[in-house]
């Protein structure tokens, strides 16, 4: 195999409770890359289509994780990637960590899978640090692990692998707004209520309960946010008025997707989650902010080789 | 049937990272307790044994509770309690709970099950409460439910049960030395550092995961608390020293149960809590506080009918 072509997903991270540690993966968006074996050493950027995005292999985060795998592991022989860039960089679903995690995954592929996903997972942070500016794998976890994750920690990685319910569909509303993630974690607390935090490890705890025990009811009940939320919905308009509206349309629940500004909301079955959509629409279509929306079934599979 | 006699056991709160919401049961510790249907009307207490405790209805967490639910039912008989207090009271392994939740249970059971679990927990809070100025269920909640619970909520209760894994035992001391719940609530910060905050919702989640996989390593890893255990640990000494030798014998994790001053350690096997309880002797015995010792196997039952 000299070449492997591979579907690397959009994301959702934190999901709501889970700040920092939750993730669930996205089946119907995300980028697509073609990566060549070469005889010439090196890794190099040849095709970058989509976004205006550096070609320089130091400042791209496809590239850097590449890099970081590549001089671990010192093979015999090079690597070229071309990238088809598919998730808007910004949007919160996880774009960086979509290119990050496809170059290493394809490259260890290529090699004939010396490395297991933890290990995966520890060269994409790179390429996710030069993003975000901090070494965070709640968008890596589940893009290489597939379904919801739970990180436990990144140095050393220690990533869960979570069941996922069988019928668990998500809708996205990604409103054309620059939110930084810089930003988004500026706004945030250094210090939270005691009291604050014990709901939210409550929800924590009974989402990973309820993905275990197929409760749609108590995973819904799970998807509060008594931290990240209050503060960062502030960044992203029409937000209470769009959640209001999504949970009475039937959704089990909506937050922000990562630090924004998408939103996100997870429903039992296509057929809600198509509903679910038609109200975001409703809802954005009534301001003068430009939007898109997407449903997807949860991946349980993560980064696919097309 | 006009009476019955139950067990009802002690129970281990917060489980190191579950602080207000995680707790579980235990097997070999426990109030025995004798409930009487009687024809006069009304509640009462005929005997205490063990340690010296109110008769009087209101004054006593067992008959607090109990008056709770026969004011609601309101039966067309009475009940008389006998009290064989087995679990000392200020212990830190529920030990007003163990009296609250016994005499519903049993009355309950006399009436010909009325009642649920929740309905039995939301009128043992009452008595609860009494005991400790607050109405929260961790210790309740594994009385009642047995095994490990997580209480999402008191208002309404909401209570998960959750799995126990197969080989679990737990090994408590008890240095007799006097902890106030107040005292030991009041010591905790009103607010608590993001980070600290979010490594303690990721091991609660991990921690319910360990028990739906069945995985020692991972429940270890999890049984940590960044939030009580570095103020509360103050109260008790040699806390340090005791957890340190704990662990190094092979313990899973170590914690302070409840708002102390006991100390509890999760073993996997008997076998192991065994070694795990002489450790503790051994650590105790090298300084002037009284102290006893037991091991228990996880109680996946709750109150048990003898």
């Amino acid at each position: 195999m000299d070449h492997i072509k591979i579907f690397s997903p959009a994301t959702v991270a934190n999901v709501s409770c889970g700040y920092d540690v939750l993730g669930f993966c996205l089946d119907s968006v995300g980028d697509e890359m073609i990566i060549h074996k070469i005889s010439e050493k090196g890794v190099k950027i040849s095709k970058i289509d989509g976004y205006d995005l550096p070609y320089e292999i130091e400042k791209n985060v496809a590239g850097v994780s590449a890099l970081a795998m590549y001089e671990a592991l010192q093979p015999d022989c090079g690597f070229d990637i071309e990238i088809y860039k598919k998730i808007k960089p910004g949007s919160g679903i996880g774009s960086s960590s979509a290119s990050a995690a496809g170059s290493v995954f394809g490259m260890n592929e290529l090699l004939g899978r010396p490395l297991n996903k933890t290990e995966l997972t520890k060269y994409a942070l790179k390429g996710e640090a030069l993003a975000s500016q901090c070494e965070h794998a709640d968008n890596l976890a589940p893009a290489i692990f597939g379904g919801f994750t739970l990180v436990r920690s990144v140095d050393p990685i220690d990533v869960l692998q979570l069941p996922t319910l069988g019928d668990l569909f998500a809708t996205l509303i990604h409103p054309q707004i620059e939110i930084k993630t810089s930003e988004s974690r500026a706004i945030l607390p250094k210090n939270v209520a005691l009291k604050d935090a014990i709901t939210q490890w409550s929800n924590v705890g009974s989402l990973v309960h309820a993905l275990h025990t197929n409760d749609y009811d108590i995973l819904s009940k799970s998807l509060n946010d008594t931290i990240a939320e209050p503060h960062r919905k502030q960044l992203i308009p029409h937000f209470d008025s769009l959640k209001g509206e999504v949970i009475k349309a039937g959704a089990l629940g909506c937050g922000i997707s990562g630090s924004g500004p998408s939103i996100f909301a997870l429903s039992h079955g296509e057929k809600m989650a198509k509903e679910v959509e038609k109200t975001m629409q409703n809802v954005y279509s009534k301001t003068e902010i430009p939007f898109y929306t997407f449903i997807s079934k949860v991946n349980s599979q993560g980064i696919k080789i097309l």
